[in-house]
């Protein structure tokens, strides 16, 4: 039997003693953890990617017997989540996030001398990770948040999801082992667990209170993200929480885009709509359709694709009951028409898609689930306040063609300030995991618009810079050295330096 | 007699009625104003400096008046507020901080081919700027924060400090001129004035507060600085608050350091403490000291340097009179015992040092002012625990020989987790303008030790990412188009490119 600690990995409900067991590890491990070298941080983060496949059998099996969705769905998540893991590695091996910078020693200069000064960011210290219900791999126990703070050197305490306890149980055992594997402090990753709604939230408010929680990851609700942006708020120590919360993702349909197949744009877009019941940050709530025939014959379209939708099973019961009353709340509001429904059933809630006269509260408020909203407009200057009287979002999309490239270069100034991500001609669910995506975007979409939770970006929430002013060569630490032995961009005296 | 509507530039107390015209003036011009080019935007910054320039004899006669600080060192100040706006102007032109990442599309991918994905920085919107007492001109209405705000694209509200109104209007009014010459909106820059100090804290508070501010810069105090990060997260809206507050500045003298001429040593320290009357955010408060013969001859000769010190003026009354209970606090906490005191008048209170103990309030509270804190130190085993019982600061010296080396290394750590700022055998005072600067670090010494608010990385605090996902090549904005029209530093697929 080995002596090893081992990570703190809660089969079942956790408490009180285990948080703080959790967030003290999380803290005595802060200092050799960040001290790995890029090569041994990669290696570690492809180690959790390799544990996650060895496992992804049964991992696949709990996710879809936990959240009803799809196995081919999950199992596709299961390479998201490995191929965001591997994705850091690769930036972190790299070191593009250690951001060096140097500005070397003026001796000569009049009429005072410049000291040398470099820079480079460090890791915060240890991050409270809370996982969504909706993605119960991409977006939780080793997802974006996890990745991009272990990566970024900070040690993670996740506090798993209630709805899907045993995914994520077996997600952080994977990742127990690769710490295990790589010699790593057992602080380094620790997963609390507790099923029972309101101690859960008692247990994440005291994860978030605790000293030694240096930034927090959320995807959720609007009150959940809000209630953990107050708890931080209240502690002596303020710290940052990086909070996915709400989002209608407005969808602009310029007239050129009815120009050609409006059957195949209007099934595309319930395609969208229905994805997954609708359970989709970037699900597209809201459309704005141009007034007139074309416009006519693409909502007639989308109506005949929402009435063969069928709702499919939701992540939680809680999720359904709230499904009903936002569609409920929606359908009273004034100025709204149902347009169409699809078929439901009990726990698969029907699609729906109304109509409506007017924006503003609760036609603008986030109904989580295939429940669209079509407003219908003039021209480009009856749709600019439309836009402009919006909140932030995650996204906007846009539907246009050649011809409509003047009312297009129109919008993206009031969308670049609304929104995390534009695109054009496609739909919003799907987030490719890359260098340049953004998921992220103005309050309300996030709590924090300077980050982003997907991407190679997510890694620098998790940083802050350091100036080192004429530290000897034999007491620097190695990323900011002249001989630069991690082979790392740097910025020399302002200039931009490929190694 | 022009018909253009000028710059709000208040002479005499602002009122509600003032700040939301310089608010919405703000919002009004942040759509042309973060729009301008580089080339534009930095012309801006070089004139915005040739102004201040101009009526540089009237601004430092202003503030040697307002602040009794000495007529050199204002001078100074005004070549490095000007150099400041400078550097940035060229940040600007180089367009480094719009941070532009293109993923291309990777049509053929399987399963699913990949959209192009595109990312830069925008900027955050019109940010709010609280000038320091201490620093009248580069830390103020035309410093670092304004310069990085205005900069990264966002219109500025300054609240002028009542400690300086005089030369806070007259650097206000250079500003508003180049506004004016550029033909830029002229909410592109706005100056409210409220002298009276309880009605001064209500306008500060009022403009946080409001809705069309996006992000808030500050130096000041703690106390002042904490309520505007109340004043932030009380908002519907949460919005980014980099408060510059507080920090004591710790020295450690490691054994080596005392092999060479002590008393030159000494000397220095007391330099240091004692410039400016010790009014410096960078002021080193606290310093530790070998126990031992060296040690002695260290202290004997700091304590005979401080006894020859003369208190100059304080910035203003208020600021003496903190000096004068905080010291009064501290002489008559446990385990203090006043080494030596220098000499005072009315207004400029006598420097003064101290041997503490311990550690812990109120001798690690910062006494704004030159009040040093000794402590002695058996080894560096005994220094540790000091230095990790530290609230976060914005610096940390080390003097140190080759000998020393095991040592300094054990402190690296320690320090990096602590401060913003590392320096070996230099003082704190005197912050260099450049690249690689940090002048931030863990709360207490910011609310947000993600920026710094000296030095060229400060433009990032005011920006933040969008992404374009298959936007057309004529819609896009320049800053993100394959043709790369500004020249700019590019990620493509992960990898940096220069131009």
């Amino acid at each position: 039997m080995s002596e090893q600690p081992r990570s703190i990995i809660a089969g079942a409900e956790s408490d009180r003693a285990d948080l703080v067991a959790a967030t003290t590890a999380a803290a005595a491990a802060f200092g050799s953890y960040r001290a790995t070298t890029p090569e041994q941080r990669g290696a570690f983060l492809d180690s959790v990617a390799d544990e996650i496949e060895a496992d992804k059998v049964a991992i696949v099996e709990a996710a879809v017997a936990e959240s009803h969705l799809p196995e081919p769905r999950l199992a596709g998540e299961v390479g998201r989540t490995t191929g965001q893991l591997r994705m850091f590695a690769g930036v972190v091996r790299r070191g593009d996030h250690l951001g060096v910078r140097i500005d070397p020693a003026l001796p000569d200069r009049a009429p005072l001398p410049r000291a040398e000064i470099r820079q480079r960011h460090v890791a915060l210290g240890p991050v409270a990770v809370f996982g969504a219900s909706n993605f119960p791999l991409a977006f939780s126990t080793a997802g974006g948040d996890t990745a991009s703070a272990l990566a970024a050197g900070c040690p993670v305490v996740v506090k798993g999801h209630p709805a899907h306890p045993r995914t994520g149980f077996l997600v952080a055992r994977a990742i127990g082992r690769a710490v295990e594997k790589h010699g790593l402090p057992p602080g380094t990753f620790s997963f609390l667990l507790e099923v029972d709604g309101q101690r859960g939230i008692d247990l994440g408010q005291k994860l978030v209170a605790d000293p030694r929680i240096k930034a927090v990851g959320f995807t959720g609700s609007r009150g959940g993200g809000l209630a953990l942006v107050a708890a931080a708020a209240a502690r002596p120590e303020p710290i940052p929480v990086y909070a996915e919360m709400s989002s209608i993702n407005p969808v602009v349909v310029l007239p050129g885009a009815l120009g050609g197949d409006v059957a195949a744009l209007a099934t595309a877009y319930v395609g969208s709509l229905t994805l997954g019941s609708g359970q989709f940050c970037t699900n597209p709530g809201l459309l704005f359709l141009p007034r007139g025939e074309a416009g006519d014959a693409f909502l007639a379209a989308a109506a005949a694709a929402v009435r063969e939708a069928a709702g499919a099973p939701m992540l939680t019961p809680a999720i359904a009951a709230a499904y009903a009353s936002g569609t409920e709340r929606l359908r009273g509001a004034e100025g709204v028409r149902v347009i169409a429904e699809g078929s439901g059933a009990d726990g698969a809630p029907a699609p729906q898609l109304v109509e409506a006269a007017a924006l503003g509260a609760p036609v603008t408020d986030e109904v989580f689930g295939a429940s669209g909203v079509v407003v219908r407009y003039d021209d480009v200057d009856d749709l600019l306040p439309h836009l402009e009287s919006l909140e932030g979002q995650l996204t906007a999309t846009v539907h246009a063609t050649d011809r409509d490239a003047p009312a297009a270069r129109a919008l993206l100034p009031v969308l670049e300030l609304r929104v995390g991500r534009i695109l054009f001609n496609g739909w919003p669910t799907g987030v490719e995991v890359g260098h340049a995506m953004v998921h992220g975007g103005p309050f309300p979409a996030t709590s924090d618009s300077r980050g982003t939770s997907v991407g190679s970006l997510a890694i620098e929430r998790f940083q802050r810079p350091v100036a080192y002013q004429d530290v000897p060569a034999d007491v620097l630490p190695e990323a900011v050295r002249d001989d630069n032995p991690w082979g790392l961009v740097r910025r020399i005296d302002g200039e931009l330096q490929l190694p």
